[in-house]
């Protein structure tokens, strides 16, 4: 089920990330979203933070993100991506799921660009995962 | 300029919203809108919070947002709302423009859908707010 | 090392979680500290959600943090707790410790109350904790 | 009643601030008592970004926080700070209350220090503070 991603990451809710009505407040799943791209990046030799010190920003450009169930406090779920490059964007198919009954939780795609000097630009570095 | 909009928020970057690019990350964004959303219905005497008591949960089924530029430490900025109503869906149109440029920070809509006993349904509450 | 405590629990830094100055921000260790404390009653077989929906809430009523070195960016850390009765508080010594270098990272102490029907009492289940 | 302090912001709770348990989480007093030191010095001119540009951090060293009141959905409040120096370490006394009621929420004690070249050092620019 999993292995149509290039990457997978188990995670699991933390309390304060639920609101009142007892799910995950909607603008937390795009730190999970986050985490997962930066956590494969650095799997594969990279990381934005220093992407960032060599003057290499790499920006979110667009989210679209379909909300399908709801997480709740304690529940563990699997964050999967995949990675493609589409014109000049960076494109990230990112999907999670619940871990108890393999339900869809949200269908992402985020779209990255780089910049560098304040410029649109391309960045071989990331260019070169794609390759992997 | 604003004038197209039902409800405008004025809000400021908190230092803590930024991440180490010195950027308001991402996905504090989305507490920005929703944060818009809830004062909105708030000051046409609905609350998402009251709501929930009575069994009714207006939640998030979809985000679709196009970051343009970015707010850094001590921007001022307005948040933007528009609202319609798309078959089930309860849609809001909600930008955001950096105050001391007018210039366009993101653009989203945001579907939201209200849930009674686990199942999808329509509610009054909101409805009446499209008729004021 | 660790012996001394009766709960550890291994973490890793998220990006979000730090600020401009390239840190993790000093809120968001208490969501750390929080969250080994919930993963730590869960380990015995209770949970803060299920004693809310019995009436029992478990409030934090004081903490004293002391910051001794920072955490960034991809830093792992190992979060350690203690726990003892003290009059009608429960009181949590919680120290976070550096991965790469033992070192130590924030000093904590964290005391409980138990809160029924809007007045202290005690917790009949967290105390059986203590005696495992 | 707020004469006594030398600043004082006034805020409101947003709903993500809040958890399972109908109340501003923890964590996010930190926030809201950041937030409010920075308004604070930016207010006299000053801003910890630009200083930490210019070399200086002032970073937190300790945090006494008391839990008195909770704060709920839709509560406004007031921060109050007042500010000392107490050997290398400047000192800020940050106590925050429900507006509703004038009940206090929080009593804080917040140590920071300044740190230039990873040294704790002084920092006259915070120092000019004290003397306004």
């Amino acid at each position: 089920m999993y292995s149509k991603y290039c990457f997978t990451l188990q995670m699991q809710v933390r309390d304060y990330e639920c609101d009142i009505e007892g799910i995950v407040n909607n603008a937390n799943y795009l730190h999970y979203l986050e985490h997962t791209r930066h956590q494969f990046i650095l799997k594969r030799g990279l990381s934005f933070a220093s992407l960032h010190h060599q003057g290499i920003d790499v920006v979110v450009a667009r989210v679209n993100i379909a909300y399908k169930n709801p997480l709740r406090s304690e529940d563990e779920f699997v964050s999967c991506l995949n990675f493609r490059k589409e014109g000049v964007k960076y494109v990230f198919e990112q999907d999670i799921y619940r871990l108890s009954d393999n339900k869809i939780v949200v269908k992402a795609q985020v779209d990255t660009v780089c910049i560098v000097d304040g410029k649109l630009t391309d960045c071989p570095e990331l260019l070169n995962l794609l390759k992997e």
